[in-house]
């Protein structure tokens, strides 16, 4: 079909051209330099009038760098007279900032749900939002995928024996519940409690992890600093190995360290960000979502529904 | 006046600090500081409630960290209820991609008119907008200083005698013009033309330089191409001296190499953008924008006009 066309830009290059393989479709051609003085710039090097483009960016750091080369290159394909412009965000960024936690704070995720729409996107193609709600903080249709099912079909080719799904705050229960359900397999929660003021936190554990494989699974894994001190708290009681998963691998700051120095016998997380050289390591096996990404594409482009993906 | 606020952002501190000692108020209380992944963490420290906000952020390099930076703040104040929300952009970054000059570009200084609005701003307060077209991008008030009556002070009180006001191309006419007016000098245009394909620009100089002292001037001064080649081409011809002047130095890549290397016996600039250490040298006279932003400010806020500044 012509007239779908798939763009990339330089957040995660990998991803866009084996999404554009799984589709049968060459990569549409444009360039996405700096001038001098480090302004984005960008051209479109082919035709796109009357077509339905899908352009690929995921707004991981750095995150205003991504933002503003996606917003550009939507202006760009407006003024292009694309028919129908479909960004797709494996990562949205900011997604944590989704609610005003004290008094005078932005909702970012809002904001750039707005700037998005400013720019002349007519659609939104994501895994995973932080909150469901971003989805209600646009005003064009979103399609959201899910990173648990390619995380599921992982753990049960390594046919592990007596696992239990960990969550590792209450947060992230209806992911552990919807992970546990494709593995046949129990939960757990880890439930951070402060006893008093200005005393350590306890890690309570709910339900039964002893001699167990613990698999702990969050959307997005950052500093590493949740995970790994549930990792090392699931082992002091009685797990007998413990794995973990996320969608997205933010690994900031002191991430590489933890997770090397943790309990975590294996990391497995998905390319919805890519990995830089200096946050490959052993423990980390990662997946990728361009199969599930490409096949939403086709269904979104024919109007097919896109949850049908899940069944 | 308790409802005039003003903050700053990060890109140019030491300006925003004048402005307030002008004024003779404090500057209002925010922090701006990154959470681990490079994202913008933005929180006001003061009530702002009903207040008249003014924000000072130049989009100079890196732009998209600044103009993100801003867009984060006005949302925040936003949702922090201040009565009015004016943006102070000594330097507008993005200005020069205002049209586009090839087919499938964007308009990036439009969209970012666009983002400015979207997230909440409700005035604009800028220095020589490099088109004057970019006023009409905004469906705001927008208002626009000269940087040619500080230039022209300054040069006034050098009591440089037999000077002529350079123009460095044709777009550069009515500024010089401007400038010639405040000193009673004549002008001359630098005529830049290719006398055949794949031959090289030939510098063609219109107007009486002669053992005069050249003072050329421009809005924005970037990799310093067009400013140290026309400098040489008027010693060449006979200028006594070359004095350069420009509002807004972004002076990117080869440029302090350029001015270094070049005729230019002095180059003036403001303090639009705020230069980094490796771009200070001994040609480089720096003078302050800012009793004229604090008095644009003040102006705005008693509801007089802002033109009048320069009569
Ligand atoms: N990029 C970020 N890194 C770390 N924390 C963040 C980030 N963005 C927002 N937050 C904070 O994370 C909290 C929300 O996280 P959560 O409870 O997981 O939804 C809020 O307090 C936010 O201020
Ligand atoms: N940041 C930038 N650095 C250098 N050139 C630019 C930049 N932004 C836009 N341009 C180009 O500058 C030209 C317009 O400059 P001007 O003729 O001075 O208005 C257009 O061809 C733009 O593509």
């Amino acid at each position: 079909d012509p007239s779908l066309k798939v763009f990339t830009l330089n957040s995660n290059k990998g991803l866009a051209h084996e999404i554009t393989e799984h589709i049968g479709v060459t990569m549409g051609q444009s360039s996405v330099t700096r001038f001098s003085d480090g302004e984005v710039q960008i051209n479109i090097e082919e035709s796109i009038r009357g077509c339905d483009v899908y352009l690929i960016q995921s707004t991981s750091a750095p995150a205003n760098e991504h933002i503003m080369e996606l917003l550009i290159m939507i202006d760009a394909m407006k003024r292009a007279s694309a028919r129908t412009i479909n960004v797709v965000i494996p990562y949205y960024g900011y997604a944590r900032q989704d609610r005003k936690a004290r008094a005078r704070e932005p909702i970012t995720a809002k904001l750039v749900a707005n700037l998005i729409e400013t720019a002349g996107a007519t659609r939104v193609l994501s895994i995973d939002l932080h909150a469901t709600q971003i989805q209600g903080f646009f005003d064009i249709p979103v399609d959201q995928l899910m990173g648990v099912p390619i995380l599921a079909d992982y753990f049960s080719g390594k046919q592990l024996e007596d696992i239990v799904i960990v969550s590792p705050d209450h947060g992230g229960v209806v992911r552990a519940r919807k992970m546990a359900d494709r593995l046949k397999a129990p939960i757990a929660i880890i439930d951070k409690r402060r006893p008093r003021p200005n005393v350590a936190e306890v890690m309570n554990i709910v339900g039964n992890i002893e001699g167990k494989t613990a698999i702990i699974i969050d959307d997005i894994i950052d500093t590493a600093g949740t995970i790994t001190l549930a990792a090392n708290a699931l082992v002091e009681h009685g797990a007998k190995e413990v794995y973990a998963c996320c969608t997205h691998p933010v690994l900031s700051g002191p991430a590489m360290e933890r997770i090397d120095n943790s309990k975590i016998k294996e990391l497995v997380v998905t390319n919805t960000i890519e990995l830089d050289e200096n946050k490959k390591s052993e423990k980390i096996t990662e997946l990728s979502v361009a199969p599930l990404m490409a096949e939403a594409i086709i269904r979104v482009h024919e109007h097919a529904s896109v949850s049908t993906l899940f069944d």
